[in-house]
């Protein structure tokens, strides 16, 4: 990576993103010169330990970013939209994690493993955007296969960790647990509903079409992600009781063949993704265990002949880490490698 | 129901299923003039209660059905194959809900709401089979769609309650929350894995195909249900940690186009299923609050435009009432209606 190093600031950093971004950063070895930590103002003094050292939580506002260099957003698309034109004038390049930038046509919506070339748009607007978790899950899996054999449709079927919902949905299946098990009344305040031995299908706002947002940033952003305008895809996204991983069933119809054994080549070759896929000894990817974990992981692999070059799988990945912290820190890392930073 | 009375019999009645199948006997008022309840020899004995009175278990064996007119069959597969020959023989009817008998040709798989006609079949060898819980709720949504616009391929994706593994398993469920609410290591003997706060990707065993039998359930049981050979389906189907209503994500392409007002339409006129689909105030069906109810609820349904005439829909039933008990109650109610009883 070079040797320089950078002044970097977490924007969010007292969140459930913003803490596993500064874990990342310490155990990735990030060439950090100066960190600084940001957050609402309910969090300011707030310490935060990195590398051995103690650091206060500043309160985010536009004078945040002056020397910052890297800027890694996880505050929410409003702070976003407010702040990171700050982080910008300032000179660093913004990284951010909420939805806020998107779908902006100048901003390079990216996935290192996928689409790093798309990062040195960044020079446009000073800003990267950071892909919603799901669509991350969901493509490490996907992208492998579109590669090569081009994914025309793609049924996506989600089971969400309450993590996506932040620290305070984490807080809140927990509570939910311990109260159902002393026998006591369950609170609801994060979610709609109780979450503990419930599913809920609804992520995020329902739109006028019927579809929640969470599911139309599944069509979009796999569309700008991969580069391709004609990939259909068909979204159903669900909260189960699971702490912090998602997965996905995914259905796709290629305009290539592709066999078990072929998507097993292309995933295993692909980097940030394993195939962890054997029926006979048991073997597939469970939340539980992907916790935690960096790499996604593919397994329930099957051709499906209910259509033409069909193929089913399940893909599941840590949605604080590669569904969020990881992959912005990622950028940053493949930045430097291409010498952009 | 006239007024003919009936003498029933219920082998695995000490069992999740068998334990419902008691319960909706008294509460639907079945003419019932005698009851026998049959359970394996670990269950000899045991005494349950129907209509106030203290019945004693007897352990299933050949002679267990002298003089029984319906046996309804929940002790499993291999049971089923063993002793209800037995029952026929003694000159009951059998309505077995294992996957003993489902995909025999001259034995009827029967949801009274969608093929009643196929009941009167049972002539041939006395039995009637139940079919599989996930294919009911699935089938509950789909049929109504089906006869109307014919479905061509449907992708189904389901979150599958521990009841259907049995009430062993949802005991499981619970001793595991409780444990891991005192810290205390959590037990794994039902499932492959811990259920609580993780979801599985595997019920029932793996065939050669990758599939699990519970997906070829689905596939196959859909067809015979439905009368047709032709429906494509693509299965996947995964355990959640919700105790007893089953969840299936929908996606259906067919021949005539659906908008979403002709599937409400279509739905509600459909007896046994109902509509709670209200986006704007956060109504859609979900299995904590579905658990208990005899009909079973359809929501999130939009229309799919990654596919030609595409939809999509989310159904929850109980598993142990329409998924099980039920459905078998059910079917008897239908054969007195239309005189074979």
């Amino acid at each position: 990576m070079g040797s320089k190093s950078y002044s970097v600031a977490i924007a969010g950093a007292t969140g459930a993103v913003g803490n596993v971004m500064l874990q990342l950063l310490e155990e990735r070895k990030f060439p950090v010169r100066e960190l600084k930590l940001l957050a609402s103002s309910k969090s300011k003094g707030k310490t935060l330990t990195f590398k051995g050292e103690n650091i206060s939580v500043e309160e985010l506002g536009p004078k945040s970013f002056t020397g910052v260099e890297v800027a890694l957003f996880s505050a929410g698309a409003s702070r976003s939209k407010e702040f990171a034109k700050y982080a910008v004038e300032a000179g660093a390049v913004v990284i951010d994690n909420s939805s806020a930038f998107r779908m902006e046509p100048d901003i390079p919506l990216v996935v290192p493993e996928i689409n790093p070339d798309a990062i040195k748009q960044y020079k446009k607007t000073g800003i990267i955007a950071n892909p919603n978790c799901t669509t991350i899950v969901t493509l490490m899996g996907a992208a492998p296969l579109h590669k090569y054999g081009k994914i025309k449709r793609m049924v996506a079927t989600s089971y969400q960790a309450v993590s996506g919902a932040g620290a305070k949905a984490m807080a809140e299946l927990e509570a939910q647990v311990r109260a159902w098990a002393k026998g006591e009344p369950l609170k609801v305040e994060v979610f709609p509903y109780q979450i503990a031995f419930n599913v809920l299908p609804h992520i995020d706002v329902f739109l006028e079409n019927g579809y929640t947002k969470e599911e139309m940033k599944l069509i979009n952003e796999s569309r700008k992600i991969l580069n391709d305008q004609t990939i259909k895809v068909s979204p159903t996204t669900v909260r189960v009781p699971v702490f912090r991983a998602h997965s996905v069933a995914v259905n796709i119809q290629t305009e290539k063949k592709i066999t078990r054994q072929k998507a097993i080549e292309l995933i295993n070759a692909f980097p940030g993704v394993q195939v962890e896929d054997d029926p006979a000894h048991k073997k597939y990817p469970m939340p539980l265990f992907i916790a935690g974990q960096d790499d996604c992981f593919v397994g329930r692999i099957r051709e499906d002949d209910s259509v033409e070059n069909g193929l089913n799988f399940w893909v599941v990945g840590d949605q604080l880490k590669k569904g969020a912290a990881l992959n912005a820190i990622q950028i940053a890392e493949q930045m430097i490698k291409d010498k952009l930073l």
